[in-house]
């Protein structure tokens, strides 16, 4: 497994699997490796013939009450994990080689980006679709993988490359969870065992909404009122959002009459955790 | 000569050049072509193997009260032109094989956008930086020409290429000029016949403005005001901006102590021109 900090080594690593036609794989990650990353290298593994994984946390996308400086770094143990999970390259670079110190430059997605985080992490959104753009012009993909759990950074890349024709494609993988239903998250590392317990109600909730709208309703206001009780019911919570909105455009929506997303984003104690679920209400439960 | 109006004959038609190694140039254009272009295209096609050009009149980038409804438009000119010229392949896309119709995607390239034209013309370079990461994404040239008569733009593009790590090379090519002076530009066309001789007297601050830097003067607002007393007194004209900046950050330098770009944005009559000289200080006139 190759391992590469700066641009041009990078480039001059894939130029060999680009000339031979072998399609490249980009898992874009902030390292501190878990079962979901793992979920994406693995479909990147059947998909590709040259599988990169890029670890970098983005300082432009951490605002100055968010956790930037106690994000978990794990340099060895992510290495590891590349290399056991059959990653070709991994690229580490640092902040310089990412950031000139007076870059200005920024990629706005608009709308989509008002939403949901939107309003709680002000500049969060430029600060992702800029250090993507910039990862996609330094690996140049043929492919890209991102989780469904940060379904709004998903609709928002996928928008990014479809209104900038970038040369890539963009696949989801489904949101990979611990037994009780939990959405596995670095940031899971810092709920006591009581708040891990108590972080289970988020994914109740999603599902509790699931339930109702495929089992007919329609009013996306009675589906988030039934969903804060559960979580509140569950311990102490503060709530920035739960909603339902288009899965394209992040809009709310008050009728569900078409697929939607069900998002949530909770503080339980300093954790902010955000999870969501496609719920399509054509098809009802079994 | 190869001429393509959607993304995927593009891409297709110019997998052979990639797949041989030859260099991709590109020539973005708005139309119109004239000797400025054709310069633009000569440097092309002394550096790379397959030499593209875009012609595409890009709405994004006019204003409300801009000439996008009669910027000059001339198809088979264009192509006769570019065939001559020894182009490989012109796209040459509608709007729609551009942009989505709810395309809400922005680049945009902060400080620099802000001085001389940003101000007079709200949201242009946004427009200009997004359809050109845009080009830049659907032809993925090795290199790119622009010409320095657009001095502002070309900084904005060199930045934001710099910024996102684009894997793409920026050639900026000299002003061609008229032999009284005057930059070439499709927006010349639109002059009577006094007013283009009225607008020699842009060349003319400008050299004036030269001649005095290199002869010592250091005051920014010595030089301006001057230039300011040439244009008016050549006839009826209104001044957006006439300005010494800095050459690569577009900011205003009041004390000339280093290269500086002196740039000017007038109307004659219901025209816009803009025009620009790189002054070295250190450099005495002959």
């Amino acid at each position: 497994m190759n391992v590469t900090r700066d641009i041009a080594s990078t480039r001059a690593a894939l130029a060999a699997a680009r000339q031979a036609g072998r399609p490249i794989a980009l898992v874009p990650t902030m390292g501190a490796l878990h079962a979901g990353h793992r979920s994406l290298i693995e479909a990147a593994r059947r998909d590709a013939g040259c599988v990169v994984v890029s670890i970098f946390v983005n300082p432009t996308q951490f605002g100055p009450r968010d956790d930037y400086v106690r994000y978990p770094h794990d340099e060895s143990g992510d290495l590891k994990q590349c290399e056991e999970a059959g990653v070709d390259l991994v690229f580490f670079p640092p902040v310089e080689a990412m950031y000139e110190k007076d870059a200005v430059t920024k990629v706005n997605v608009g709308r989509l980006t008002e939403t949901l985080c939107g309003p709680f992490r002000p500049g969060h959104f430029d600060g992702v679709t800029t250090v993507v753009n910039t990862l996609f012009n330094i690996v140049q993909p043929d492919v890209a993988y991102f989780g469904q759990k940060d379904a709004q950074q998903l609709a928002i890349i996928k928008r990014m490359v479809r209104d900038l024709r970038m040369p890539v494609r963009i696949v989801a993988c489904p949101t990979v969870r611990e037994p009780d239903g939990l959405a596995i998250s670095s940031r899971n590392e810092n709920l006591s065992d009581a708040q891990r317990r108590q972080a289970a109600s988020l994914y109740g909730a999603l599902c509790d909404a699931g339930d109702r709208i495929r089992g007919g309703e329609r009013d996306a206001a009675v589906v988030t009122r039934e969903m804060q009780r559960i979580i509140t019911e569950a311990g102490p919570a503060r709530v920035d959002y739960i909603s339902v909105v288009d899965p394209e455009t992040m809009q709310p929506v008050a009728n569900v009459a078409a697929p939607v997303l069900v998002a949530l984003a909770v503080h339980i104690g300093a954790t902010r955790l955000i999870d969501n679920l496609r719920v399509d209400p054509g098809v009802r439960s079994p």
